[in-house]
């Protein structure tokens, strides 16, 4: 029995991990689970788990979920518990599937006691790469990535050796706007940006497949977990969802990961590895699928693709900075404040007004740059309308 | 500096074995070389490679290849010599690349002192995999795949656990007559069997290509060096050649090895193993290629797939019937005897008339049933005329 602690266990990938978790009883037992707001799913998550704690991490929520819990289970709220639970000795894998940049706090907390951490909050290497790769070094602690292209990633290259890697090449959907025109970019609505062909996921991350952010993220996320310098990390866009990222080897030869797009695959693949679970979820048929397409990304179109792996190249403060511009303009965009073509234009120009000094040494560092950024962000955005 | 035995140097995959060889001296040393009845050739590759010997097989050209090299290398002929070169004491790679049942005796004669052999001779498994399996148990001789299909799932397997294994996918281009109306199979000639459109091969396999043999042996080859029984192997149409063949787990991810089809990479890979070589030939660009496609295989127009699945679960000499059945009917083919829809026609029927009992216990047995179905075959594609 793997004992489990699931980091934002309300959202997508954190159910998804507990629809893993319930598929295989004899394998798993929930210690913790935690959620931002939802409190009733959390509640109703706790009930059927039976963990020894939940965080609500919104204190309002707290009396409800305190109230609707059984005095066995034990109830906190706050960052400071997120982060406790987070490191709780029992802990044997740490699932941070918390949203965005609120996943850093708690996921470094875990890695600094050695925790093994299934990683889904790819934010917390975008930003926070560099002190987790020190954390990690001090620690020994272990990241197994949740990302479908991380973990294709991961079992391509078990068994084979890193320096005969010549490249990493990550797939993408494309997203929902693929094929439309950029002339036709600033009437797209949120509506139709949350409408994703391949993969269902949370909000803030399909807007993210819709602009090539995300894929921008999972370019800075691929190079802090393999070490792969970004002039070998490629990207395809691949329209099927079906190879999930490629690798190519020093003689030319590459190896892929496939499967149907359903997040339950990778997700189990963290949660046991390094055994594979027999997942009873529908199968790949490849004479079904018929074909997979495969083209090279427009950066012209896509100009958030480019800004992330410009600021990965440049490093220190830059993926910060280009991480919170982002999560600000995605919201800014989901409540209807800015154009869906403005996204990449306020992320621009707040990277151009930031102002750029020294490496980040702590976390303090980076939850500075990160607000200061927002606030350009914020700033810029009330200027545009 | 590997020592290297290259046994069958003339042929498609040995002359590519060589090219390898030639583009990493540092690595590799050829000891010796071997050629049925290419002589020319073989002269010129001792001229560039200085082997220790070379073997010619057939006696009638002794005497022009013991006068065209220089004292030092050493001359034979005959199966006794190819047999002995294939266990020389110095060898530590064998490269078995003799096409058809020839392959067998000096490929059992490396295996049973134990040396590695790289098996591009997929015969040996198909006719003699019993007995290759028993001798590899008492010697633990080692087999690398260069079969570009069983290199594959070979690379995919590495450091993953056989037991979690759910599918081998082989992967088939499906060959030169893959849209060709069944109807118009009786009169398609030698030449434009000839044709493959995907890899350039000797012209037996390229036959075996055009009616699916090749794929249906290469499934007894895949039972034969991974273990998983014949249920478990599928075989799926790819015409593009590029995915090289796929290996489902039991949770549903699916590893694949892609490349350009370029047989010098399995057989590089089969050459440095464990390492990969830097290899100068051209990559492969997905969105170059754009599309891969995939489709069920069509075993009424293709009865040979079918018929080589029926041979392999039946085991025994089945597979040696299938296999000198059609080495003898491609013969004919290929000399103007027979139609190419009669191929699947001999081969059936030399399997009904062959009276099968028992199961082969030693080498000898082997080559009396092959000989046996080679004669029966023989008369049947006599009848036929």
């Amino acid at each position: 029995m793997k004992k489990l602690v699931v980091l934002g266990s309300t959202g997508s990938v954190g159910r998804q991990t507990l629809e893993v978790v319930s598929a295989f009883p004899e394998k798993f037992r929930v210690l913790a689970l935690t959620a931002a707001s939802n409190w009733k799913l959390l509640v109703e998550q706790a009930r059927k788990f039976h963990p020894q704690a939940v965080v609500i991490l919104k204190s309002e929520y707290y009396p409800l979920v305190r109230e609707a819990l059984p005095k066995e289970v034990e109830v906190f709220s706050g960052e400071e518990a997120l982060c406790e639970v987070a490191s709780w000795p029992e802990a044997e894998l740490v699932v941070s599937a918390i949203v965005g940049m609120a996943g850093l706090r708690p996921t470094l907390s875990a890695l600094s006691v050695g925790k093994t951490v299934a990683l889904a909050n790819k934010e917390a290497l975008v930003v926070g790469g560099d002190l987790i790769r020190r954390v990690r070094l001090k620690t020994g602690a272990r990241i197994l990535p949740v990302d479908s292209e991380h973990s294709a990633l991961f079992q391509v290259l078990k068994g084979h050796r890193r320096r005969e890697v010549s490249r990493l090449i990550l797939t993408a959907s494309g997203g929902p706007f693929l094929r439309t025109p950029k002339e036709r970019f600033s009437e797209i609505t949120p509506e139709e940006a949350l409408k994703h062909p391949r993969w269902h996921m949370g909000a803030k991350i399909t807007v993210d497949s819709a602009t090539l952010m995300n894929k921008g993220l999972e370019v800075i996320e691929a190079h802090q977990l393999f070490g792969v310098p970004y002039r070998r990390i490629e990207v395809v866009i691949h329209p099927e969802s079906i190879v999930h990222s490629l690798v190519e080897f020093r003689d030319g030869s590459t190896l892929a990961q496939m499967s149907l797009p359903d997040m339950r695959l990778p997700i189990a693949y963290a949660l046991s590895y390094p055994e594979r679970l027999p997942l009873p979820y529908p199968r790949l048929n490849l004479s079904e699928v018929g074909r997979l397409t495969f083209e090279a990304p427009d950066f012209e179109k896509f100009p958030c693709l480019r800004m992330a792996y410009e600021a990965g190249e440049k490093g220190g403060f830059f993926p910060v900075v280009l991480n919170a511009a982002n999560e600000e303009t995605v919201a800014a965009f989901l409540s209807g404040s800015i154009r869906f073509d403005h996204i990449p234009q306020v992320i621009e120009e707040t990277l151009n007004r930031f102002s750029f000094s020294g490496k980040p040494g702590s976390l303090e560092e980076i939850l500075r740059a990160d607000d200061q950024a927002r606030r350009k962000a914020r700033q810029i955005i009330k200027e545009m309308k």
